[in-house]
């Protein structure tokens, strides 16, 4: 069960009220890479896991995660502090309400007129947030590499903040946010890699014949060659082989009844295209009082 | 640009008509962890990619994704080409119609009814398919390891389905689809360590104060102890200490003009709570009519 | 900020595995009515909030509901603790573990294949959870309106999955959680009617002219009267009259410069219908070659 | 059925094009709050309604906010008559063209080349409308609540908009649709309380041990008592009293066959992390390279 | 303004409730083809449209489409009619009631929990309704094709519905709703070859070098010619004359500010792929353990 | 399967970087008229297609709408060339950096700060691609329709993207593809039509009764007679007989057992409302404290 204290996990300076930035920082309370998608990710692993020691890991990042959510929407809510009051009281003319939400260059007017200014689980640009955001899959040698990769997506998205963000108390806040993904981040490498063998992850081995296979499938100049598909470590297959069937003619097969077989034939000769035909289309009807040369081509 | 070859890149051999497990393949063509998700991870990146041996990599990758896309759709064709028939040209009677969409206990039903029977851009359960289950965000340090995380999951959800699937061809197609997700998992990992330095993720360094902390924020019996918070790798807080904000006070402020201030004062005093009422509510006369004894409460 | 308590807030005792049931508990966790929904409406209005009354509250009670997020997430991993083994270890014929989870007519399926087991932040359908669900709009007379309704559909969708469930120790759980529903719309209740006054919400009044005025625009025999429209509280309008223009002509004007005007024109003139007409079709053409004998009339 | 009658139920008469505007307006044709959701909100209900009072006055109410959907749509539609022709037929250069749609600080680019000016289905940050925004359940103890809470945050999102424009005839017309949303949270609160009883909602009563508590989960420096919480109305829990389990031991636990636990111990055994392991990680390969002293870190 | 009549268009006389049956009827009501979407579709396009005939006749089928929503969500509201008292009222034993939700195969489980067996905007597999199903753009020579396509769909899903119906009133009903699409179509038809030229849509005309010629992308067995790539209307490009670049050398390029060069190749540098090297990785510090005999290969 | 040759089908040369109109470009990419969904559509089509002829047209075109998304997506990462550099190395400070994301009208600072200046799968508003922009439904007669409409609506948002553009190589690249959409609608058109009958879509025939009735729902000035609603082609029904019950009295019955109509009787007397009551309502409660005179009503 979860308790909470009132004083927040880091402490939130913010220098004046900015509701362009606030809604800037909603990147981190509704987007992909926020802070609920990272709780609702470690909490629901945490439910179903058997292993006590990442059993126990996750939930205490989970717990963490929350904290941090709470940090960021109160950074927002801050930043938004002065003109949800203008707002709700109709403090000053329409005119210059309107100039004051609508002239900041970003989608700042939604989180007024639809929010009230309150920290919304939507990104910085108002989409929903949705829970195909988590990619958890139940499988603790996905589901942990799906964390880590889920944390250097987080702190990239912080260090873009700190880098748009000249007001010293947030990018404070937004420091620390970001440093703890990345201790985060080293929490979930060292449970994967106490768990052994990690890979291939799941139970079931690869086939050995496709295993280290490197297809070629789009060539051209800029064909490269490195660690990731050299002779070392791959068989590369180019050229025209790298565009053939693997195995088999590559064509699909499936068996039929008598009885699916023969209502097949049924709808394939009711809905049948006739190549031999020149139909009439509407599309040609459509070109009837057509004068060409009123407007000019595009790229003329 | 792209071409199409004709013939499939592993060929699809299936026994028998099979609309549920038509439904339930679906899971990895319009899936979050399908071959569409796949290819549009990989082609996104491509696209905005500078390095030249990444952009190749990933465009043969993303283009493989593609020829795995056709495979598994085909599966999902060929798997219901028997009852497509039966439907459009109503050759049997409603009952047995309806029975045999409905009767198989997943929702194939959907499939059916609004796709006819060919392979939709939906999961098994009918969920649509949406670009939030990519999570490229532009950086090659997260990118990549985003990139081998997705890997992991599509394996993992490939073997589930193999261990599902009694028709040796559908297995045998799986297995190869399963296969090169290791195989491509493993050139992830190569182009992300042939880069240096790639942690922490992105340019901006830690702040070394959190960087290797370890808050032990869910607390009681159940608490363990490994790598991912050992003494040797972690600064570990836990008890009252984790529990205490990390900097200052742990409350929030902002700073506020006079007329700011004002304003908020008057939407505060607008809608203050009295702590000193004791208001009759809505619920209170909702109640009036209730006769107790009428029912017993759930848990007797 | 959190803190987490490794005990439950209230136990659980699950009888027996059972992936159906375990797919139905679902509504509650990942649902529009469930405890996330729940607990994201009170957090991010408590966040915004500057009444320190209904600040306290708020938090208080979305601490809590975090806590019931986690004992409906738990009953998940419980019912779904026997199959989980058996999907990941392949520890049955592909036949039997396709029967175990397509057989059981909800779409447990998709809980197994997609996620593993773990408990999904969907509804009972597979629906990914959104933050479309949660209504808050940052003004108290509003949300907490909203809270209470909120409250409400919980405790409906928590009586119906009791009215579902035979296993003793699921009901139990259920009936706690159902429970605190109906505690908190009380204390929601009681923080509306502290406020006064709250009715009509926000701060401008509505126009006396059309404030008790009631509508009839549904007519025909099941017109019904009663304290929604009757002559002591509204202004009824019914017949003719309701289906008149309230206020002016009901013609649609907007002043438009010259400019604007001509080019209007313009776009009129070039996609002007010709009602004098009798124009050929695509329908038309597409007519050609049918036989109408070969298919009788859907209501024959 | 429905009949259309070509007159708006209010006239529209709006000063000027304006696409900024419309785009604005747009929050309430097609936003959460806005006239569509009402509609299906109130006419769905009234399709299963059994009372037959409630079942007219829902198809009453659904039908006029029909007609408002038409009023606020027809705003939309008049304030960017001007626009559209300009860009249907490029009546200026590109560059003026883009500058007019883009300069103007919020999203009406997105109404301007994606529905060419018409009045689209999303609100006014262009998030597509979606059903999720409509709760009803089915039961009219909770749904005429959700009815009430929805009129309220409709009432609330027009205030907002009156206070954004300074058009007298939008103004005019938002003030009408505003206060025919309090006329319509009377109807609904009437109908409510002729319903005896209608709390606890539905039919199943709540546990007397668990009604009447209330939680203090959030603790510390304001903390607040006041009708919601205090001694007359709750059993009020605090302190560490408030975190402890209210049932047994706070554990989970279920009850599985032999084979379940033999292939869930099987699953442990193979996906168990070490703690007593100090694995080499991928985190720390990726710090070879990393010279630190080159960055600065972020709050320096 | 709309104005409702209690009687629907068509009557619905349904023979017994069929709870499962109800839940296919949604893919008509809350679904992509449904009438939701259709009335939607029309009344925004009557909204902003200038001319007078296609304003009246959109407005018209919008009109009619609402009562068709009415006539489908009232099949829906009957068949759900006898099992929402069951489950509301308690009135059987849980596992009687849970067994009739969830032994019909199909996601009716849905219905009753979330929704209380009232018509929901969702289709038959809970997916919610989302404006995006709605393609209008506001262009009359796209939306009227628009309109032809959607009246075309629909017609199809009535059908399949109708195959799978043996309830006489229900394929009455049905049969009535299918047939209107039929004459729906008819009318935007019509209103489309009335506006001459139609084709291309728009203004702007295409680029002659590029508006007949086909690009046969696909090549191998299976190549096929007909009227909609024959020589007498179309350039048929084949073999590697259609994978070459149309136009120059098919590289893209970008005129770049000397400041922009710098800071690109900074990144460039920074984040370099270095070809030559051949790291450890992730993945092979994770096969540390692996036992490959323990499990045989999927294919095998 | 798919080959990827390196060069784009269409030479990109981007005058110089910007972000605002790579931006705008994403309508094309991850709009719902974009590429992908073109590719998506015509692939999924094909798989399912048994008709050798169209089998091989969807596929030729879905290979070269991902050419065609390879173009667009190209413009759009040459268009952010420039300034993901600035951003990702922090090359100018904060308050720089901030304006030149936010200051230019769109939503460019979601590209930027989410997705890092790479082309991401939403609209230009920042809306995330779904698969409900995909209307295929698996019958030609259908599909065939859908697809010439789709062409159709893409071809107007090229033509709004080219009117918005001043780079000429954007333009003359955009007008390549805008080109390609009426050459594609061609071949559609084509297809269709050789399909004999093609209409009414789909085998069963519409019900004689209705086929050519056109019902006049909207009535008032501004009602329209054209060919969609003439003498010649339609039963022309108005007036009060246009808002008649076609069959039967427009009620609505459905059959019972005995249990289920007990068991609905239940239901309906407990949730009975009662008519004769004016009960005090929590509106009512909330009036306490109001006073009038305050402030001024909206429309004065």
């Amino acid at each position: 069960m979860f308790a909470h204290n009132k004083r927040l996990q880091y402490t939130v300076r913010v220098g004046s009220s900015n509701p362009g930035l606030a809604n800037l920082m909603l990147e981190q309370f509704g987007g992909p890479q926020g802070e609920l998608a990272a709780a609702c990710r470690y909490f629901t692993q945490a439910l179903a896991e058997d292993d006590p020691g990442r059993k126990d890991m996750l939930m205490d990042i989970a717990t963490e995660e929350l904290s941090h959510l709470e940090v960021i929407g109160t950074i927002v809510a801050m930043l938004n502090k002065g003109c949800k009051g203008r707002l709700s009281e109709a403090a000053e003319s329409q005119a210059d309400l309107y100039r004051s939400i609508s002239g900041n260059g970003n989608s700042s007017h939604v989180t007024q007129v639809l929010y009230g200014g309150g920290p919304a689980l939507t990104n910085s640009g108002g989409q929903l947030w949705n829970a195909g955001y988590i990619d958890s899959i139940g499988d603790p040698s996905a589901d942990l590499r799906s964390n880590i990769a889920a944390e250097a997506r987080a702190k990239i998205i912080y260090e873009r903040l700190i880098n748009l963000t000249d007001d010293p108390g947030v990018r404070d806040a937004l420091g620390f946010l970001m440093t703890r993904e990345v201790a985060h981040q080293q929490s979930f490498e060292k449970a994967l890699y106490s768990m052994t063998p990690n890979f291939p992850p799941g139970k079931l081995p690869g086939d050995p014949r496709f295993t280290n296979v490197y297809f070629d499938m789009s060539q051209g100049e800029g064909d490269a060659r490195g660690p990731w598909n050299n002779d070392e470590n791959f068989q590369y297959v180019t050229g025209a082989d790298a565009q053939q069937p693997i195995d088999g003619d590559g064509n699909a097969t499936v068996g039929l009844t008598d009885d699916e077989q023969g209502v097949l034939k049924q709808l394939v000769a009711r809905t049948a295209s006739d190549p031999e035909s020149d139909p009439l289309t509407g599309a040609e009807l459509g070109m009837e009082g057509m004068v060409e040369e009123e407007v000019e081509a595009p790229s003329e």
